[in-house]
């Protein structure tokens, strides 16, 4: 590898495939197959979002490629819808934390990691996802999941919101956990009081249609958990998945799900024999800026 | 440390607590504090299984923390219900994996890590869970979760199955996420011809009620995902828990709720200030029966 | 698995090795080897040691496996000799850290994880390992570095320490890169009024000789680092060893020797074809006494 | 965080820095502060190499950082100085492993994760370094290490070769290790006939002369092992770094020093109260790179 003056994102991750090894050479085959997946309209690119990545930073890189048609199916775990919600309602994912864990409970600060919410853009969530949820309940007393984030969606003013792109462009959104998140916890409150019936099962039929109407499937996966799964299982009825890849720090030796290697994946027919399959250990706040500039850089110059 | 001749095990991890440090004192701290919340009638104790626990053998000694009270409630992952239902049903886990995926595929097993099952045995718990289901909708249509894995397990012959042990000695279990299992796809299916709604929301008040009645809680963690939160989450009501341990392989650095450290949940409320909180990194099939082990030879030991 | 009441380590393991799979059956499988190994009086064992294992705790169980025959070659990092040496000079290694690490400096507590090693104690180490020197430099000028490690253990009066106990039953200590250690600084700020010379390579004659006249060797391998790659390079010029076992927190992803799985070394001939190898993934303080005390009841049961 | 056309690797990393937390966070600092010591003429740059970084891909940008000016001092492991020199024989590090160790030994291939090497070219490595030995030892038989791979690197014909780079550029090499690997394995069969005395603690002297002479001192430390120790204790003397960057993928739960926290450092007077340190947990071969980069052209604009 070399480093070269003013190098393009693209042009360091090809000196990465020039060397080609370790995790220098998975970052290129993943760049490639990503542009490959996004590039290719017969291939439906299912992105599927675990871990703290709208706090992470992650949001606007979501939201574009919901935009930019760039993924046709998000699948995701209640925690980053409920993220997107808070910076939706004015909230915000702060940095410069100094003091212990009890201290900043005592302050009304939450922490991840090497960042924290605050309590008080909590109490505004409340306040506003309650006037979305009587108006949903106002007009539907039983919706899918995908239906009702479409709602909520169509609900909010923040073009920069995930949730809100997703309903503007059509793009659907599963998220099978969603019930244990803070969104869950306030819909449970909203519903102890009015009817309003969220069915978690009435989403597969909708997702087995789009992978059964899809020529191909391709997995973007970022962390592993519910989401993971649900990605790679909703392919099963068609014999897997024709592309995945993902993005973890989870490790293979304890058998969970999110560190499993993706070829795994083949033995449950949840990935096809012969499939292309890419995996890159590392913190996906790094990772997937990076290979998704590098895909998008890629496909452009192949325009031109 | 010092080994001696035919220690038991609660004797080896007393020599780990006698160095105090590293690993092995985290060992030794999640013994003590294991043993402290089990033995004490003022503690529920809320064990959180996520990752493949039954097919890595833990089924048994769940199972037998259930039928002996060591275990208030229980929180899992759909996947731990799916496997335990697979051997109540005749099915096996196996070991002894030669081939590559591809060809596992052509001969019916899925891997998962060093292990694998059978597609025949799904085949069968397919076959069996529908008799069931069929059961359950006759009599119920409305269920909450906790409601419908009660039936589940009472309808099982199988004394050995978690679901079983659970519903005969009136351990409630939760699992949030359960929708993303085999159990959830086989409901799903069994729900486009009968009538079985299966509420995801329901359980939120039963648990609450079960957090707000119990003088303290403490949390045994295996692994991260949904049931984690879901096990955290729930004390919230409460101010958080008063004891957790937590056994995880995942890292800390990336944020994710699964590394987490225990610490970083006192900002959340859902760990007291002060409460009592271990976390031991490695495999959970290891570490989990080692602490167990040393945790009811302490219990016993001092009521002799 | 099953917990039984009182049961001894090697039960616990024993039905680990019921269920066979994942850490657990890894943690048995490792067991019977370190057993088999230790038993076997054509095998030599090289126990090598990278990371804080003496301060971790294993400093008397490195010293007895000497003692008792179990280790027929010590590979250590320089740093273990160090700790070995700081406590049979008095001193200690302390847990309960309160504070901060520039706060420490000034209290002058060296910090390594959650345990601290004073200052004081390594002023007394460079006393005390200054008057060894001296006595060695007045016979020998010219040394290999077990030998000269030899000649440390002898002037000890600590029975307890590795060093001495390796001295007094003729096991020799190889410590290639010991001159990055406290013992290695001492040893040049030494040199430069006293002529003493240490011999680096002078250990290769004497290890290979070792490995020639052995039937067979096998590694137990704990940690990575220079250890783990003299102790397997050193049965190059056999083919290779008979049978490695290692215990590892690092990954394979990254290619780093400290986290590759031991078949890789059959490519380097560094392991025999068809050699005994198993890896354990966890905190060597917490797995290395478990399969210890397993192995060794493993051998007395088979005694009995 | 937002994707941009044609984006620079600096504005990535630019973006990486506007949401500041998690790994994206870890990368913006590494960049800044790597920027920043690479510029400072007062600061000189002590780079650590661990770990298969030369096989990995590495060769090129470290041997450039060299002829460029932007490190002083460089501190290796003996693998990556074998590796060097093997392809400075013309030997390469090949991808595309297809078959199992067993077989790679049969057809003489030495296996490092996902790359290789061939034994031919160890067998040219063997020959090649047999000669420069004979010259070296026919004018000195008494070297530090230092002096020995300065010497080295003058006969070699490859300009890409990190070792002759550095003879070239005066930049000396420090190898505390060395003798653990193939070159040490040559030099040791070397000596068995001719007289040739290689100096292991023969450097402390110079590098410390480097470390009192230079105003500040910054180490930028990938992987972790005996270069790590190296570079930091080297440092002791003057009260520690003023600056230390870290790419590791060690944990540091188990307290090994590849894995502890640079903060850790402060406590061991190894790095100065006040120091700035920035820890990136991730694959050197794709962080490394990405973080130069990131720095060089950051220093590029600043001088627009």
């Amino acid at each position: 590898m070399e480093i070269k003056k003013g190098m393009s994102v693209l042009e360091l991750i090809q000196e990465m495939g020039g060397s080609g090894v370790l995790g220098a050479g998975r970052v290129y085959r993943a760049t490639e197959l990503l542009a490959e997946v996004i590039k290719d309209e017969d291939t439906a690119v299912f992105l599927s979002v675990a871990g703290p990545l709208v706090p992470g930073g992650l949001r606007k890189i979501i939201r574009n490629m919901i935009k930019d048609g760039e993924v046709d199916v998000l699948i995701t775990s209640g925690a980053n819808i409920t993220h997107d919600l808070l910076e939706a309602f004015g909230g915000r994912h702060h940095r410069g934390i100094e003091e212990d864990d009890e201290t900043m409970c005592e302050h009304g600060m939450g922490r991840i990691a090497d960042l924290y919410t605050k309590s008080e853009d909590f109490e505004v969530f409340e306040t506003e996802i309650a006037k979305i949820l009587a108006d949903i309940a106002a007009k539907d007393d039983h919706l899918s999941i995908r239906e009702f984030l479409t709602l909520i969606g169509s609900s909010l003013d923040d073009d920069e919101s995930i949730l809100k792109t997703a309903a503007d462009n059509n793009v659907p959104i599963y998220a099978p956990g969603f019930i244990d998140s803070m969104l869950g916890l306030q819909l449970w409150m909203f519903t102890q009081d009015t009817k309003l019936h969220i069915d978690a099962s009435g989403d597969m039929a909708e997702l087995s249609d789009i992978v059964y109407d899809s020529k191909k499937v391709a997995t973007m996966i970022l962390g592993g958990g519910l989401p993971k799964h649900y990605a790679l299982a909703s392919n099963l009825l068609k014999g897997g998945v024709d592309a995945a890849i993902q993005i973890t720090m989870d490790r293979s030796e304890t058998g969970s799900l999110g560190g499993a290697p993706l070829e795994e994946a083949k033995s449950w027919a949840k990935a096809k024999a012969g499939s292309k399959l890419v995996t890159v250990v590392g913190d996906a706040t790094i990772i997937f800026p990076l290979i998704l500039a590098g895909a998008k850089e890629m496909n452009q110059r192949s325009m031109e």
